[in-house]
């Protein structure tokens, strides 16, 4: 089951700093960043809940904002990309 | 139909900063911002070609990036949003 997750973590202090690099660490984890705050996790449905738990315990949900988008199973037609590429996806598989 | 459209434009020089205040203000002038570089975009098949007509030709291929999924008209159970959204939903329409 295909997730987008996007996120925005204030970074105007240290600990927003902190917190941003440990929902990017957590998202690559168990996905793929395709662009500067999204995150393409394909898991099933239980795995990505517990991400989603993890997720949740290190935003600061008063500065920070965490948006999650199920794509289903049948998710590939749903997506296109246009421009560079070469910082998200070194395997290219979600480039078409 | 709901599309997502998210963009990475480099902004290390004035150009990539003058892309990134078009792509934004296209994005706005159609959709809704729902992150620092997500929007939401509720409009016709039609008028959306249009939109992604005007961001293509904004775009410099080279060094930016657009992303686009088309999320379908029975969006609504497919997201989900946490934490702080003042900054983007100021009518709250697509919280829940």
């Amino acid at each position: 089951m295909m997730t987008l997750v996007s996120y925005d973590v204030s970074t105007t202090d240290n600990k927003g700093k902190t917190r941003l690099r440990k929902v990017s660490k957590e998202c690559q984890n168990y996905g793929q960043r395709v662009q500067n705050s999204v995150f393409e996790i394909d898991v099933d449905y239980g795995t990505f809940l517990k991400v989603k738990d993890k997720l949740l315990k290190i935003i600061d949900p008063k500065h920070d904002s965490l948006r999650i988008y199920y794509l289903g199973n049948n998710w590939k037609h749903r997506v296109e990309h246009y421009g560079t590429k070469e910082t998200y996806d070194p395997e290219g598989v979600l480039i078409f």
